[in-house]
């Protein structure tokens, strides 16, 4: 089944609003087995989202838009489905229903109502967080036309409860992908080491970098989930393998989670004092239901005299070696571990820019310490002669943190340089 | 001018990607004036890429793609434009000289040197972030097609560099698009108060929910950027007017730059102690240079043993009335004001979920409070009927205590209901 994507929005368009919805849908097309081969974008705008509906009528199967089902006037998906498809608008007594539920005693607007109007004789699906529903509906050529809200949370529910359920007797095959992740080693490096490996179809192999990270996503295709799933498993090991140390989990969602989990596995704490990444370290490992049992206490010390008053960082310290040096990082790592009585302590000190560097100290330099039991280890990131900006700046100190977690509790040299 | 951007990339069709790159052209084309209709997406796939290419040149002037450049063997964009324009694939010598000093001493491989090669007679667009160079063809139709890298860091540092300049001379009008921000009102809400301004044509209105928040975006074309903005200003301000006092900002970027930019002009400083959002509010704080002038201090007190220790809350106030409380949550404020001696403190606590709620305290339920020199302030906040997931009710807390704040420095009552 070939399935395609036309995302419905002018915000899209003014490069406003990120496209999310495409991935969210894409990942659970993939899922499902469904062949993916274009999305298209178009504004609030009839004219265009019907020409977008022919060139997609022509080559795929399953039409899936997102957005323009809402109150305002510029959501006209479902009328232009409608017109496209040679039918009238009727309106929905389940949705209607539903719509005046959602509303209790407060009023509702003209436009509200309309949002209850589908195409006549499509399948509608239930809008468990908004208001507008979705709906499909059966196309002259024998595919389906899909409705789907644009809001992120609308459309994962919706998905989950009334599409998926809807698409998944029409699929053929099914899709399994496997992901060996990295931190440490680059695109090019790791593609010539795998690059035999790449040359296969099913499963394909493709490295991707992401985020300061490497990613390489195995994808095979076969009857069952099982038995695609059995197709990755050998590959992903051979890729573990030959990409060493610097993978630090298959099939995880990310550096946290992985320090998470050797963190739950062992009985372990960790605790971090931030100054240049803010709160990231915490941030990033609080993302994730079951960071209570292991984080305690965050600390944002980002002035002086809050190293000072909070961490206890002696000021002669400070003066003598600079805010931003290793002998800092690693006092805030041993301090924060000291007043969490944590098995681990994070302490990160940098300048993260866009100023405030100096010549001995250019924007980018980060010192990382990781305080434990076997003594406090330090990694040292300094931009290689090109400052990434701000924000790549503060992730990618926050995920050599949390690598360095992660290498400790897996009884690797935490202090690696790369 | 029309233009239109295809995106290059198996990953993003598997949904592992999300589309950042759409996005960030379409800014620098809005901001241009030049008219975006169409995004498409296609895969690592030849054949896919060369149709997208007939659709796009039959219907654009300007096509941008973005991926499939880089030393991988699925980079095919460069070898696909070349082949539909009719050209050969040549090295560029000064492509080839950048790559050779950005690997130095390293060896390079067969795959990295052929990033140096691009369509005949095209004009090059140095990298200064990444390997690969990008660059633009003169279509045979008279269009242009303009080659750029998939890693957002490189498109973006290129589109400043090389491309913007090569397109500026092809604009024709400007656009220019004011947004108002607000923060406590829907989109239907927000709609019906300015329906009769969203008529318009030029400037145009439209209202839109991203986040959790709601925005109004005015966009004007015109001769020049000067006068698109003064058609966009009265309407921005009318909008402000009869949305009232959840406009928190028009053109700011967020909520905590709303409130960093109040915290800078009247010289005050503010604090934050965290528990279910984790260092959320701290890191969105520091997200922005020159946080370092207001914020001093951070805590992510998840244990309550953290909450006990740092910030001295006793454990009897946590017993009598739960770690989610208001009660708590008044004191982590007042405690942290304290330690950091701020002008503002700010103390969160409540039930991200997806587990941990009790028939009183639901999953979603936070406690918020602000306290400041005319005493405390407090916020419930708490899902309707629907827990809408852990991110975001950790990032609608913080944006809660944002607003407190802003609403205090602007003084407005920052404990409004809504």
């Amino acid at each position: 089944m070939r399935a395609e994507i036309i995302s419905v929005g002018t915000e899209l368009l003014l490069g406003h609003t990120i496209n999310m919805d495409a991935a969210i849908v894409a990942a659970m097309l993939a899922d499902l087995g469904f062949d993916l081969h274009h999305v298209q974008t178009v504004g609030d705008n009839p004219v265009r989202l019907a020409e977008a509906l022919h060139i997609a009528d022509e080559r795929s199967d399953i039409i899936i838009t997102t957005g323009g089902l809402g109150p305002t006037d510029d959501d006209l998906t479902k009328s232009t489905v409608a017109a496209f498809a040679g039918v009238s608008l009727v309106e929905d007594p389940g949705a209607a229903a539903a719509l005046r539920e959602y509303f209790g005693s407060r009023p509702m607007s003209r436009n509200q109502i309309r949002q209850a109007f589908v195409p006549e004789g499509a399948a509608v699906f239930h809008n468990s967080v908004g208001t507008a529903p979705g709906c499909a509906l059966k196309l002259p050529s024998g595919g389906f036309a899909i409705m789907l809200p644009g809001p992120p949370a609308e459309l994962k529910a919706m998905l989950a409860s009334g599409v998926r359920p809807f698409l998944a007797p029409m699929a053929s095959g099914v899709i399994h992908s496997t992901i060996v992740r990295t931190f440490g080693i680059g695109e090019g490096a790791a593609a010539e080491r795998i690059a035999d490996l790449m040359a296969n179809a099913n499963p394909s192999v493709a490295p991707y970098a992401h985020g300061g990270e490497m990613f390489v996503k195995i994808t095979a295709r076969a009857e069952s989930g099982a038995a695609a799933r059995a197709m990755c498993e050998p590959l992903a090991a051979e890729i573990a393998r030959r990409l060493g140390d610097v993978v630090y989990g298959i099939d995880i969602d990310s550096l946290e989670a992985a320090a998470l989990a050797a963190l739950l596995a062992q009985r372990k704490t960790i605790a971090a004092a931030e100054s240049c990444t803010g709160g990231l370290v915490a941030k990033r490992l609080t993302d994730l239901p079951g960071a209570s049992n292991v984080f305690g206490l965050g600390l944002v010390t980002y002035a002086n005299e809050a190293k000072e008053k909070i961490l206890g960082i002696p000021a002669s310290l400070i003066s003598a070696h600079g805010a931003v040096s290793r002998e800092v990082a690693e006092a805030m790592a041993r301090a924060v571990r000291g007043l969490a009585q944590s098995d681990l302590g994070i302490g990160i000190t940098g300048i993260a820019g866009p100023d405030g560097g100096t010549e001995q100290k250019p924007v980018g330099l980060v010192h990382i310490a990781l305080d434990t039991p076997d003594g406090c280890f330090w990694r040292r990131m300094e931009p290689r002669g090109r400052y990434l900006g701000r924000q790549w700046t503060r992730e990618r100190a926050a995920s050599h943190a949390l690598d360095m977690a992660r290498r400790y509790l897996a009884g690797l040299a935490p202090d690696v340089e790369f």
